[in-house]
């Protein structure tokens, strides 16, 4: 049975990834009588008073919503809400499994922004925190931005920041390894979607200076006409000389080539006009946009991807359970800058000096000891940064 | 430790009385590949050719929301959406519990009635039906009127519809035992709010025909001015005689009461007014109508109430999960009227000839027998109404 006909069967059989169980024992009137009525009154009663206490008598401190409107699920594209479920129920297992956090999935029938925003917002008094996922660019940008503006809880669009921390950790530990600073390096990111404008974004709040983004058409400056409106923002804070040109023209003499964009773009011989030691991160799924040998006959000093056949795969597990792990702990309203560096940080830095090398710059996704570092890292910056409730 | 305490230090021992477990196994890269990428893009393709589909490849098949506003939490009136969340909590280990159903509980932030329906209506592909909870009348009317007109799975509100379920049953057993015939008894309903009015539609439809429902100002009559807009319709299908009065007076002659209002507005001397071996349902609680002591005092051969300590308890629990687990197995579009006196009577035929008496005409709470009574009954009536799906 191949790969495809195993995950139909395993799925039937699973009937459904996540269960909602009972925490509470109602075997008998006396048991009723305090899970629900008339004992539930008192701590209606306390949540009344102070909604803050919805933390400590529901289950809301450890809940996260992982919200979709199908419109961009994995590969897949637009496939409707509920074809994109069993991504969300998947995602929800992991949660609870890498993180143990009680993840829901929900998936929403509208592709209006603002109906959206609006049903997402009035649900917020459910949840500790929203994790959205697999929504389309560029209206994934507005969802997010109005959503954090509405929301007294962290809202966390997944396929972009979660990316972007370990992508940031990758980084951190390809510079450790090949002797450069994030400031000083010239960096190519190839796709100008959600992940990659997320990761680059990550990066300039990280220290990075020079970066050039391309899509398609070449790459993004300041009066190109074929950009959209997030495009057009990243053409402002990136590529000071305001280069014009395809990929090829830009990539030469960059210290790093980061793809988050199509199958085989990359070649051998681009890798050759780059820096010394160039950096690659080919991130197409499942077939990146340069295979590894290929990558290290162009020079390449360190390659990683998001497959986990080849070294240093970059996966958005290393990350999000972690993150939320550590919002919840402090019962955090947002999960700012400060928090999503020090999770990237925290994912590095599990690799010792010792340790480190070409082919060993990410930790595994099974590695038990990720989901602590990260959750403590954050949880700090969090109380540093203001965030904090507890 | 009195109940009040108990009951908070419990809640705060659960930490949430629902939590989401994972119920595939995730621990190891293989795994990850088939409970997510890429493995998972097939079930998600699979959906996308076929909605349907959703509800073998994701939990929605066993998935309920417990929705509320906050609007109406028990008898503690407008709480807020947060504070009503111990409720749903628990309704959701109920749902369990008792019928084996996944459950989830969700508040809505608005007391708008367009922008509460919006926002359930396009969460529908996220589950197989909808419990909605605790929301004000007349309002809860519209609300639910709106999203079965809106959404493909059931729409079905508790404090309606399960209750009146249970009120259907136990007045088919008092009848049985009293030698009486619903389509010849004359009825006085005492409240005019949701469970009432649903009551006495239950009823209506199940042969009913001389019922008059009072509220505080007394009876509903057709040119009465102080009705909602819901009352005024019931005065339409009630009252054939179009009575005006207090309680008092329409009571008079009656051969069941029937209240769901308020503590100690029924006396003995009433219920001596009453027809011969007059049957009394006094709902209020904790302090129903009249204790059942003094309803004896006054001649009633049978008293219900809603409270464990009393015989014959009129108790939710009986209907609700086995109204959604029969819907449930059959993936039923709707909860209809069928479904609802299938209920009624699964529950009332659980007491045999031989069992029946004045202090049992209704099972227990704890009787494992009313999961699979009501469920099947409802499944069965689901079929025969052209609602079940498969």
């Amino acid at each position: 049975m191949d790969q495809k006909e195993r995950a139909l069967q395993a799925h039937r059989d699973w009937q459904g990834k996540i269960e909602v169980v009972s925490r509470c024992k109602v075997e008998n009137a006396d048991d009723l009588s305090i899970a629900y009525t008339p004992g539930v009154a008192q701590p209606c009663l306390e949540i009344q008073k102070d909604i803050d206490l919805s933390y400590v008598y529901t289950r809301r401190h450890n809940l996260v919503a992982v919200i979709t409107d199908g419109s961009a699920v994995l590969g897949l594209g637009d496939i409707g809400p509920e074809a994109g479920m069993p991504v969300m129920e998947g995602k929800c297992a992991l949660f609870k499994e890498f993180g143990g956090v009680d993840a829901f999935p929900l998936c929403v029938r509208t592709k209006d922004v603002d109906e959206f925003v609006n049903t997402v917002a009035l649900l917020a008094g459910s949840f500790g925190g929203i994790n959205l996922e697999d929504i389309s660019a560029p209206r994934c940008f507005e969802i997010e931005r109005k959503l954090k503006e509405r929301c007294d809880i962290p809202v966390f669009h997944d396929d972009q920041h979660g990316t972007a921390i370990c992508c940031a950790a990758a980084m951190i530990n390809a510079c450790r390894l090949t002797g450069r600073k994030l400031s000083e390096i010239k960096m190519v990111v190839n796709g100008a979607g959600a992940a990659a404008i997320a990761v680059t974004k990550l990066l300039l709040s990280m220290g990075l200076k020079d970066v050039i983004m391309c899509d398609k058409f070449g790459a993004l400056y300041e009066g190109c006409e074929q950009m959209n409106s997030e495009q057009a923002y990243m053409a402002t804070v990136t590529n000071p000389e305001n280069k014009q040109g395809t990929l090829a023209d830009v990539l030469s003499g960059a210290d790093i080539f980061f793809g988050m964009s199509a199958p085989n773009v990359l070649t051998a011989d681009m890798v050759r006009t780059m820096a010394k030691d160039p950096m690659v991160f080919a991130m197409a799924n499942p077939v990146p946009e340069i295979m590894p040998d290929e990558a290290k006959r162009g020079g390449a000093a360190v390659v990683g991807t998001g497959r986990s056949d080849y070294p240093n795969q970059i996966n958005n597990v290393l990350a999000f359970p972690g993150v939320f792990r550590g919002a919840l702990d402090v019962r955090a309203s947002d999960i700012n800058e400060d928090m999503k560096i020090a999770a990237a940080y925290a994912i590095a830095n599990l690799i010792s000096d010792e340790e480190l090398s070409a082919e060993n710059i990410m930790p595994k996704a099974f590695d038990p000891r990720v989901r602590d570092a990260v959750a403590t890292a954050v949880a700090k910056a969090a109380r540093e940064s203001g965030v904090a409730r507890i």
